[in-house]
């Protein structure tokens, strides 16, 4: 099998570059066909990667940024403010073809800014798109976009759909159901973007395209594929943690509230944790910037080790499955 | 203590109208005050009525309606071509004056057309909302929209805030704290409406506005009150009812998983039940419809009986707390 290589953005994230280092050393003795580039202080990453187990440096890089992108900055200073960020460092690798993809833990306006910007979007393709994975009844199922772009137009959401199911295939589901997200399932029901998006997607060809899926559809595993705009799926993708947190947290308190509950909890407990695991965000991290020329996966900032292990995974596979190409491909024969 | 007098659509629901009879009368047994006007079919609610244990009958009317709006029928038709279904003869009692309030669980827009048509909304209103109680770490808050206006100017979100902030009030909680429902709390996240409704909301007197809040900041209880347009709200509302059935189906499948696990599920089940019990729908069901000449309550079609009892208990609560006289006054000194 040939060779990965990722460009890691080493100094972004809550957690900072000691997990995204421990991640990384994971990553590569888990892969071996995977090479690392970590971007960020030199001295810094050096020191962390040498307080770790040892590991085959002919697969790991460190390259040089001097500044870092926080996580509140607005994208637009980013943009014009900050030319050697370890972010655009890392993206500048990848437009010069050093690296194949990056993953970054940043700030997600400001990944996507300096994506745009330096990467270029796929011709025909207005907007990239945040596209992640959440676990349903069936399995799982993709949804995009997350956040990249709170107002659509019918079209966007039309360019969404196809990306997602290329992306979807890509990722091994054979012939992916796609649903527009919507406050109903009757033709009459959802705002006027939705309505025009539900229409173009009945014309098009070589989609399986399924119609629209409500809220409670999407954990029933009804599609495999859910598009909706960055401003639903982002609320959708948060309250959700928010809610699962909530529940993790009652069923906690509520095996604390007597001493029989205590007993029982703690024979429950190891069971619960495994269903916890399940579901947890880390297993599902990573969201995929779609409608790229490259692979950027960003990562969650709070997801720690385990989740930058997941999207490090994800752009992996994204590099083996070459998807911005076959995006390309897909996108000359669907586009409107 | 006055009386509460209230009309009840006995035909609409998933369930029909032997459980919208059933939950009735048991919320007649349950507060002497209420009285109770059912409205459908004479004949069938009699006969529903007698196979029930008997009840106070001076406080338990029927009247005649020939009708019935379907669950998937436009709104449009159940407005102008059907002059005599039990949704439109019960909201015509409210506009009467012959009741206080009217309780629905049938189709949500055609309710809110009818009750729009008939009642009328306050001045200053350009659209009625809905509003529900969802279960937070806190207790619970208020969320409207949840779909009656799928797309919603910066007005709206301004109005549907000062509606809320004074229902939540009227349901008891002291200074209600109001939230704006986004992408992220910085000034610069959100599209457009938000972004306007939030400087709107920063400059309103008398209204304890809080900023933004995100999908999981719901769940931690950072606001009793949460605002968005309806397309988010409904989205929000059922994709956490598909991902709490989810978790449900998940944990009752672990505890089924070995001979160990279905030892453990023995114990643990009841505790688990009492958990899922005060996360229910059901617990929380009840929708009101704020900004109308009236007080009409949205149940869930699917709520079955104790969940339509919650609902005719908020429609008692806001006729005792002459939820649109008070609404109204506010509007008068809020609204731009």
């Amino acid at each position: 099998m040939s060779a990965q290589s990722v460009a890691i953005d080493a100094m972004g994230g809550d957690f900072g570059p000691r997990s995204i280092v421990q991640a990384s050393l994971a990553c590569l003795s888990a892969t071996p066909s995977l090479h690392l580039t970590l971007v960020g202080h030199p001295q810094l990453l050096e020191e962390l990667i040498a307080s770790q187990p040892a590991v085959d440096r002919s697969r790991l890089h460190v390259a040089a940024a001097s500044e870092v992108v926080g996580m509140d900055e607005r994208p637009s200073q980013a943009l014009r403010g900050k030319p050697d960020s370890s972010m655009r460092v890392a993206l500048q690798l990848l437009r010069d073809e050093q690296v194949q993809a990056v993953v970054s833990a940043g700030n997600t306006g400001a990944l996507m800014a300096l994506s745009r910007h330096l990467l270029k979007t796929l011709p025909g393709i207005d907007r990239p798109a945040m596209m992640a994975a959440i676990p349903t009844r069936g399995g799982y199922c993709q949804l995009l976009d997350l956040g990249a772009n709170v107002d659509c137009s019918a079209e966007h959401l039309y360019q969404f759909a196809v990306m997602g199911s290329v992306a979807a295939q890509a990722l091994g589901v054979e012939r992916p159901r796609v649903a527009l997200l919507n406050v109903g399932t009757e033709d009459i029901k959802g705002n006027q973007q939705v309505k025009l998006a539900a229409s173009l997607l009945r014309k098009a060809q070589g989609l399986n395209y399924t119609g629209f899926i409500e809220g409670d559809g999407v954990f029933r595993g009804e599609a495999d594929v859910v598009v909706c705009d960055g401003f639903v799926g982002n609320i959708l993708l948060k309250s959700n943690e928010g809610l699962a947190g909530m529940f993790a947290e009652r069923v906690q308190a509520l095996f604390q509230s007597s001493l029989m509950a205590r007993a029982v909890g703690a024979l429950a407990m190891p069971l619960l944790k495994r269903l916890q695991a399940d579901l947890a965000p880390a297993r599902y991290n990573g969201a995929s910037f779609l409608g790229l020329q490259g692979i950027v996966v960003k990562s969650h900032g709070a997801a720690g080790v385990e989740g930058l292990q997941c999207a490090i995974d994800r752009a992996r596979d994204e590099i083996r499955e070459n998807l911005p190409q076959r995006l390309h491909g897909r996108l000359a024969q669907m586009l409107l």
